[in-house]
């Protein structure tokens, strides 16, 4: 017997407002209910392709306007997650993170808003060609089908994740952690209710009602029922879905980042674009990381990079050479620090021989997620570019750039640190597959 | 303990000529010898990137000679296999798949040229944007790295397979049968040493010489060295796969196709078509398992095609007011039937009301590969391949085009029944991956 925070009929009609009460359900009780959540979700997704753009855009509105219109309900169930994160001695930080209030109620329902001003990509015809024998071949766009996203802690993802999943013309099954799990089921139910009445096929947004460890292992499962999860959250959740999962997994793991700072590089430029890529916003994942300066600049470039890197209040931990010549305190670099993400006011740098070593470095240390090269010698950029094996791989310019926003894609899932599927920035295109259509005039094959 | 085949340093200069001998080795063993060939793979595919199409297709060129020239040496390895297969009371159609002779060693090399002669799709700029702060972002088409292929029997699909994710700049790591072992090894030694005296990078090429389950396993875990898993095989073998890989896997699975015959249909146009996609090659997975008629045309339909089945020597399972006017003999279809791939001269034919019937049936029972409705109504027909959640949806044309070579690819590894990265004919671009590329002046993020 495992403990379910609540299960109820009622969650067949999210529109309902719930009555929570903790009950006992037993291990295969959570599974049939999850399997059922699961069966409801790909019918779900058989009407959804039956919308129009403007449908689905008129729905999102009214997903946006429910919000607001569910505001005191919605703060209500927040506050018995916050009862309890108090009550759990949750850090300040995690609390924050947790709190809804009207202003960020609005914010959330304003952002639902912008991804229904969002040009549609299903539909788009990505190729068509017309084969000797006549057959007409169109490659079109269309939705994935049955998408579940399990993240942890912000309730924000439940409205994000599922208004970009509905964009996009797919089923969402979402699975959040139990911190917010009040929050979460009042903002999945307010989009489902008003989506409905703006015509949302039932079950197109559900949330699971199990914030368990087994439900995240039914759910990775069954794959008759999810064409794909998106884990968002830290790198224990990812591993243990990846682990489990017998259908596609989109992952978002950690920005090992690294800055080259070429022979010919701009000085001045590295030091900004360093203290820029390191400050800006050190806990995301393209935050920067560690740096790599050629030997022959060291001398001159490290008393500069160590003056800026102080200002900022970054601590180093640097190899012997960068010790010996950045002229502020550092500790000593250990091994372990060049996979390290620190999120945090630390760099880790190092001096190499020139791009052969840095390329060789970045490729065996780094996490494939973002990488630049400062220098004024464009041929080795492309070199570097061609070589580094990144999803996103800058020129003369901050790691902070790998960004679905900066991108130009109005919305992002998350960064994918993949090689199939998705790379990089996950924007709307991302989260839709394709089918070929063929149109024939009685064609057989010889 | 487990016996593996055999196992010698000879393999890491698999251009030597192997001398097999049976040695049992622990199960850690083994999976430290494979550990230690995927990470010399990604070391290779860090090489790969570098070469250029000129140079990709010269090392092709020399791959085919080099078949040709060892034909005696691969024939006599080929000749092993033969020899076990014989003791192990195979089947002649399984010992036929098996057989080399000096003309199918000629194809098999020509196979390798023809990749060579195909377009390159590595570098191919996807998409290219200036952002309004002057960053010029662009997504290029980059090789995914390291590949493994699993596949069960035909000796062929090691060079057809290595040669494609060579082309596109992949090492790969191969796991064949225990059946073809010996044939399977001389013909990565070939392709790996006729590649090199052209150039291509140590360990590009790779022939895991284990066989058993457990090695299965160990390529599936060790997602630091592979990027992505394509079975070639039977159910069995990618469920295998899929219940155990923490990478993508890309799935050929099974094609319950099927011809939707439409009131408005040409009927002629149908029973041809439907004599077509289950008759001409009944064994793959884009043959037609189940035929869907409208109960308004059945009482004309219905006996035509009874009598064009009955001629080709299909036999019929169908339901009851299908085998009430077929007027040739049939077995009452079951439940079963519905989501049965026969790959054999049997389908299944079922009246329906219209449409909605026949939409639903195939979202259901089918296996979303490949489906074709008969009808002169255009508009249905669009809403028919809308709704229709397969990869290949056609309008008055045979199921068997779904294929890469009707396609125009040139070449494919399989019809891939996914939905994420690549779903139908998965030719060469589908054995790609992207990056981005950006191009900055010294762009911070504020």
């Amino acid at each position: 017997m495992v403990e379910a925070p609540f299960f109820s009929p009622a969650l067949r009609r999210p529109s309902h407002v719930f009555s929570f009460s903790d009950r006992s359900m037993t291990d295969s009780e959570i599974q049939a209910a999850i399997h059922d959540m699961g069966r409801r979700a790909r019918a779900a997704a058989h009407e959804l392709v039956k919308l129009s753009t403007a449908q689905k855009n008129t729905i999102l509105l009214a997903m946006a306007d429910e919000i607001e219109a569910q505001e005191s309900h919605i703060l209500t169930e927040n506050a018995k997650d916050l009862e309890r994160a108090a009550a759990n001695g949750l850090s300040k930080a995690m609390i924050d993170r947790l709190t809804l209030d009207p202003k960020r109620l609005k914010a959330i329902a304003q952002a639902v808003r912008e991804v229904a001003a969002l040009p549609d990509p299903v539909g788009e015809v990505l190729e068509q060609r017309t084969r000797p024998n006549g057959l007409l071949i169109t490659k079109k766009r269309v939705p994935i089908g049955v998408i579940g996203i399990i993240f942890e802690s912000r309730p924000n993802v439940t409205t994000d994740a599922a208004s970009l999943c509905f964009k996009t013309g797919n089923a969402t099954l979402l699975r959040g952690g139990s911190e917010a799990i009040h929050s979460n089921v009042a903002l999945a139910a307010a989009l489902q209710a008003g989506g409905e009445r703006a015509g949302l096929p039932a079950d197109s947004v559900q949330l699971i009602p199990f914030t368990d460890r087994s439900s995240v292992e039914h759910m990775a499962k069954m794959d008759q029922y999810l064409d794909l999860i998106i884990p968002r959250g830290g790198k224990g959740l990812i591993e243990k879905v990846v682990s489990t999962a017998r259908m596609p997994v989109i992952k978002h793991y950690d920005g090992v980042c690294h800055v080259y700072v070429n022979r010919e590089a701009d000085q001045t430029m590295a030091a900004d674009i360093i203290i820029n890529a390191k400050t800006q916003k050190p806990g995301v994942c393209n935050a920067l990381e560690t740096v790599l300066v050629d030997r022959e600049i060291a001398a001159t470039f490290y008393p500069v990079l160590g003056q800026r890197l102080a200002a900022a209040g970054v601590a180093i931990h640097a190899d012997p050479e960068a010790q010996a010549q950045l002229g502020v305190p550092s500790e000593p670099a250990t091994e372990q620090d060049w996979g390290t993400e620190w999120l945090d006011l630390i760099l880790s740098t190092k001096t190499v021989a020139g791009p052969d070593e840095a390329i060789t470095h970045i490729n065996r240390y780094g996490s494939h997620h973002t990488d630049s090269i400062i220098t004024r010698d464009r041929a080795l950029a492309e070199r570097f570019q061609h070589e580094v094996d990144s999803a996103v791989v800058l020129h003369n310019a901050s790691t902070r750039f790998n960004d679905g926003g900066e991108f130009g894609f109005g919305a992002e899932i998350g960064i994918s640190t993949d090689k199939l599927h998705a790379r990089g920035p996950m924007g709307l295109a991302e989260l839709c597959s394709y089918k070929y259509l063929i149109d024939g005039s009685g064609q057989v094959r010889q």
